[in-house]
């Protein structure tokens, strides 16, 4: 069998499940969910030694130290894995919510009614706990699911493939509601994302992977690409509040997409915002790059160049830039920022209302650190990833992410006139 | 400058537009609005002018006499046309509507926020109409737009963008606004729906249009293809609401994607219900094609074929097919439904909820006339199309179908733990 035969078997296999779902109670959805976090739990030491093997294989290769971690398990990590199926089987399940359902003039009732998307392909890279925070969200909201991981990660998913397949069996689900896709030849991405089966891909993983499914897909997807987040001090910020956001942007976790790249400020914001920031940035280890106003008041900074501001540095760097008005701050944002997450800092209702309005962005903010940019955060519970796009959903990916609303209509033999 | 170039600048001055859009006030877009009807209005006879020279070059080519109605406006059709530009401007505005405002354990505040997409692409083919119809949508939801009409309508169409043009300036508004390629070169087509700043596509026209579009198009398209629409009537249907909702659905108007085009029978349906039917089609002067047990039941029936049960006939034929429960009308439905529009006829609340579920359409319908699906029906005041995708909007687009969500965060200098 061809690589595009099978995940034609796989799509044809998923769609078939995914019709099974669509009659299929909560409850037993949060039952399959509770039963393979207590096979993963039971299976433990199988799941740990099929994962030294992936690591062992990935310390031949010579691999980076930072893939290494990503791919590694160890008890703490499948806690982890755990407690967050026995999280996501707690949320409220999106589908079947009829909202609206209201009489009209004709005599009809007519509604909306949230149904799952279908069928989901998911596309990732080293890190093994997406085979079961995928697998989760997309059961819980109904959807089926083929996952692609990542060729050093083979092992451990196969492993915890095994406990999703045991968990759905033991529910009297349709196992082929979650599918793996068990070879690590590259053609099989190529044909899940054109594959006729799949409603929509969500690509996890690094802006490379991201852009290459983008360009090639021939389904929806659902992604994004770069989190260069921006924070704007007005001139009419409080100081300790502008501190405060500015710092804990940029410092509470460098390696985030929704920590901020590019400090954006007033030219009349008050003086000791910035005099402050730049100590505590230097103080935490940040290094500083300003534009020539910027450079011109503090002496300790490096230079910034146009890479600068398009850059997600995703380290402790920060480009500083000073502009002459909000509109000069919206326009940097609108050609250099990448629609994730933008944040002003001013005590100015109308000036807030007015960035509120006028910045394009997944999450837009007044008063508040760009890190709450997060499912968790915003309350979705879980999240499948945070989305750039404007179509369909747009920034934290929850369950109500995955799905789609459709009309129904309730009549007692009417007809139109 | 070549087809490319031209679009390229209707993109960048579109994407300038839209970015003007986001802080337009309601009451500006609808002077526009009211402005661009006064305008038609008061250019009745250039505009009946141009569309005469239209005609007339369509009939010198000989083109059919629908694409010609089609083509054709009239006294009638503009007043027509002013009409529905005053409705969209009493229309609710969706932008800015912000939802779900609560505070998280935190103490920020986490909402949605109704926006534009952004720029819009709206490919059509001969109706003249849908070049005010969709810039009007496009421009109370806050989008700007590019228009593409048929080659055959292009005097019609420049008569109306005049008055659209005068009326954006009246209500200082972008002219960009709105935009129409004015060259019927189909290289502009290829262009449009791979430009960096449009947001989405949507064709508005036959099958091979929008089929063609999607197959090529870099960018989303918010689409129907086909409206196969199926009414199934249960073995426990009412026989009055049964014969009502049938005959409604298929005989109400023929040429429209609502119909029924195929009937669905439970086999122990009570007998009278399809004896009456198969009457009441007679007598209108539909044609009958049935399954083999129909065909026993009835003589005057042509036999259905394959193809039957997959064609949209937008013709006074129907297709009737006897079932042996509720599932084979179902998987019927799902192998030979466009996912448009489906109703059952039944007096049971299980069976009806079970058919709501598992029916995977834009619309169903419990006993109601498919003839219902319809953006005004459904209360949304006008519709640009029917999508019968699940992605981003299903079912009736109105000016919510046209805008996305953003999260707004809310705070007081709150950073994150």
């Amino acid at each position: 069998m061809s690589v595009k035969e099978l995940i034609d078997v796989l799509g044809n296999q998923a769609k078939t499940a995914s019709m099974s779902l669509r009659n299929v109670s909560t409850e037993q959805k949060n039952r399959a969910l509770l039963a393979i976090a207590q096979n993963i739990g039971d299976s433990r030491n199988d799941i740990l030694k099929a994962n030294q093997l992936d690591v062992k294989n990935a310390q031949e290769k010579n691999l980076s130290d930072a893939l290494i971690d990503r791919l590694l398990l160890n008890e703490e990590r499948i806690d982890s894995i755990i407690q967050s199926l026995n999280q996501i089987a707690l949320l409220e399940d999106p589908v079947g919510e009829i909202t609206d359902l209201k009489y009209r003039p004709s005599g009809i009732q007519v509604g909306k009614m949230r149904v799952p998307l279908g069928v989901l392909g998911i596309i990732y890279e080293s890190r093994p706990n997406v085979t079961i925070d995928a697998s989760a969200l997309c059961l819980k909201s109904s959807n089926a699911v083929i996952l692609r991981g990542g060729s050093e990660s083979i092992n451990s998913n196969q492993a915890l493939y095994k406990c999703i397949q045991n968990g759905l069996k033991s529910a009297d689900l349709d196992v082929n509601c979650v599918q793996l896709v068990d070879t690590t030849d590259r053609d099989a991405v190529t044909s899940l994302v054109s594959n006729e089966n799949v409603d929509a891909i969500i690509p996890r993983g690094g802006k490379g992977l991201v852009s290459a499914i983008s360009e090639s897909s021939r389904v929806p997807v659902i992604k994004h690409l770069d989190g260069i987040c921006h924070t704007y001090i007005d001139d009419e910020a409080d100081i300790k509040k502008a501190v405060d956001v500015a710092f804990n942007g940029k410092t509470r976790r460098y390696g985030v997409c929704n920590a901020t790249e590019t400090l954006l400020v007033h030219q009349n914001a008050p003086k000791s915002i910035l005099e402050n920031l730049v100590k505590l940035y230097t103080d935490e280890g940040v290094e500083l790059r300003g534009c020539e106003k910027a450079l011109k008041l503090f002496s300790g900074m490096n230079a910034a160049n146009d890479d600068d501001w398009s850059t997600e540095y995703l380290a402790p760097i920060l480009s500083i830039k000073i502009v002459e008005n909000i509109d000069q701050a919206i326009a940097h944002i609108e050609k250099y920022g990448s629609g994730h997450t933008e944040s002003i800092v001013t005590e100015n209702i109308s000036t807030g209302r007015y960035f509120l309005n006028l910045v394009d962005s997944s999450s837009v903010m007044i008063n508040a650190s760009t890190g709450f940019a997060d499912g968790g955060e915003y309350g979705l519970g879980a999240e499948i990833g945070i989305s750039t796009d404007k179509f369909h959903v747009r920034g934290p990916v929850g369950l109500e992410g995955l799905t789609s609303q459709k009309y129904i209509v309730i009549g007692d033999g009417h007809i139109r006139g």
